[in-house]
């Protein structure tokens, strides 16, 4: 009642094992999933545009509510009109709640029942941020989904630390929705748990009573094993209701994506394209190529011929490793480019895959390529685990 | 005979005072004069894209010898076909010859009659650059303009230095002419003299024989002030051929497009749109904005709101001025799209008040906006000077 907007609809299309694919209704459009959101941490996917977004299919866009509520602030955002008037970028974004950056960017922290206490990595200025704030500022900036206020424990955390947090971060969830007043963004709730079935049971037994547009998968991605990370994505993954996305908060390296959508996730974020970008590498489907080694200064073939990015459509990989030596910005640019639609591509063939009901087989055949022969145990258990029942 | 390449012809369509419109034929397309080259120094315009340099209506783009001589090495670029296949900008090009960049990057370099030794600015390296070495670097690189291998010598310098270097590099250009083999690549030669116009004059008398398909008026903005360089410019350019193209190397201020404009020069190059916009200054009629002061960070409107370029389209000054604050890549990438698109835009206008015989009136009117009302002289003497004969 207090939280289900007019729109948000998620309805399945097919599946596939545990994966599916599904289209998600926001106010401005609707998306397909599974999908990788890119990351514009300041208002910016680094280095790209917003029509370069459109170009590659981006459909959805992060933002990082910490970052731009120290700078610029989120009244000039919404001065805007919100995140796209501010960014030009015209399709549906997503905002975090700033819990996770204030963990990993704050200085000086208290946390208590009240909220978070931090003094600003850009000034050193204390800052207060609360689920009552994070919700104001979500709503100034104006993203189509936004997130429950959360604290994601490190990695490692004592089981009773990990316990306590997650049912505060419960009860901040009650406050967000209390506060929350624009019925056009959805508020999505994140299941904590750390890689603790127990604890992530416990978490989706607070937490789904709330019956949110979509369910974040939180607190996973911060130091532990893939293979401890995986089963507590399957199993949380799992529990979760049918009838709404899934989203695995932060976590967006190619093998990432399939083993996540093996086991039902349906939406994913991570700055790794752009940032291993701008070190100068490139994914591909024979995993990442290294732009600083000195092979590809002589090839004068794309980075991937069955790629239709800008980069691969008019650069040779000779071209772009004299870029990424010489220092200049395209190289960077076009780079973060290509890896941001390589993981889109890599999610439409997913999506195929699935359609067709052959997503463990393509799963199997991308992966004995992209680890070169030699599969991960996690990623065959996260492909079996996906198989295993729908 | 040697030189005469079959192409290259300059059409002159429309003077007012000395200040002409022409077009000029190249093997990869007309371009109109007056323009404005961009600099790709390493084979790239610093954070531009090749389809932007065509959306901004880029006509020629310029790149450097020296530096693409020593990193990636013209062999390199020659297997792309030459620098359109190399970066993907398909219209014409123009090389340097190396010599200026030697002057001011090379270390401990040596002059002889053969030409310079000096130590890559990269590894220390020695290296030779001769007017045969300079020509076959340039037939490598495959740009569709092609300069004589010259010494610019350094300001001040002594008169009788500037004396025997003009006379060394008109020997040079003979050797230039003499080696260049391939005729779809047309050779400037360059006129030297410093600020002294009796060795301009004494550089033209040797230099013109030659008859190449444009001239160059090198040597200056090297330190020497605008007063003190643009009588040199007006001199030489009214005894440059007028049905040749006459390139003013290394200036492109928007006021030294204008005033250079006025005097009879027909093409210009600069790094100053892109470095200033990576420095966080966008180009305006109404002077430099500087996006890193505080007032841009809260004006919704674009830098511009006449330019067509994609940042103005789409971006606000305060959205600019956070990019630039925030260190994002985008803010550079956009200022540099814009200040190139400005200066575009500015010979666009200075060719429409040519054709339209009313330049000196525009270039007033412009002047008065860009300084402020407070037009220095050296600014009212060039336009003086362009209205004074024909």
């Amino acid at each position: 009642m207090r939280q289900n907007a007019p729109v948000f609809d998620f309805k399945i299309q097919s599946r596939d094992g545990r994966a599916r694919v599904g289209h998600f209704e926001t106010p401005r459009g609707v998306v397909t999933t599974p999908m990788f959101m890119p990351v514009g941490t300041q208002g910016t996917v680094k280095g790209v545009s917003a029509q370069e977004l459109l170009d590659i299919r981006s459909q959805m866009i992060l933002a990082n509510t910490y970052h731009l509520m120290l700078r610029p602030g989120e009244s000039l955002v919404a001065a805007h009109g919100g995140l796209p008037g501010f960014t030009a970028y015209p399709g549906p974004f997503l905002t975090d709640s700033g819990g996770f950056q204030v963990m990993s960017l704050g200085h000086m922290r208290k946390i208590t029942e009240e909220g978070v206490t931090f003094k600003s990595h850009l000034d050193g200025g204390l800052v207060e941020l609360s689920p009552e704030r994070s919700v104001a500022v979500q709503e100034a900036l104006g993203a189509d989904v936004i997130m429950a206020f959360d604290e994601c424990p490190p990695f490692p955390a004592e089981r009773d630390y990990i316990l306590r947090s997650l049912e505060r971060t419960v009860r901040w969830l009650d406050r967000c929705l209390t506060v929350k007043s624009r019925p056009e963004q959805a508020l999505f709730a994140i299941v904590q748990g750390g890689i603790h079935l127990d604890l992530r049971e416990r978490s989706l037994e607070l937490t789904l009573p709330f019956d949110t547009p979509g369910f974040a998968i939180g607190g996973l991605a911060v130091g532990e094993s893939k293979a401890e990370m995986y089963p507590a994505v399957a199993f949380t993954a799992a529990r979760l209701p049918e009838a709404r996305p899934r989203y695995l908060m932060g976590v967006g390296h190619p093998e990432d994506l399939i083993a996540g959508i093996a086991v039902g996730v349906d939406m994913f974020d991570c700055v790794y394209p752009t940032r291993t970008g701008r070190f100068g590498y490139a994914l591909t489907d024979d995993g990442r190529l290294n732009l600083n080694s000195s092979a590809p200064r002589s090839e004068l073939r794309p980075i991937d011929e069955n790629c239709d990015c800008y980069a691969c459509r008019h650069y040779t990989r000779a071209y772009l490793a004299h870029l990424v030596k010489a220092e200049e910005m395209l190289g960077p640019r076009m780079l973060s480019l290509h890896n941001l639609r390589y993981l889109h591509r890599l999610v439409e063939r997913a999506r195929e895959a699935i359609a067709s009901q052959s997503l463990a087989g393509w799963a199997q055949t991308w992966g004995e390529r992209y680890f070169k022969g030699a599969i991960p145990e996690w990623f065959q258990k996260a492909l079996e685990a996906g198989s295993a029942s729908s």
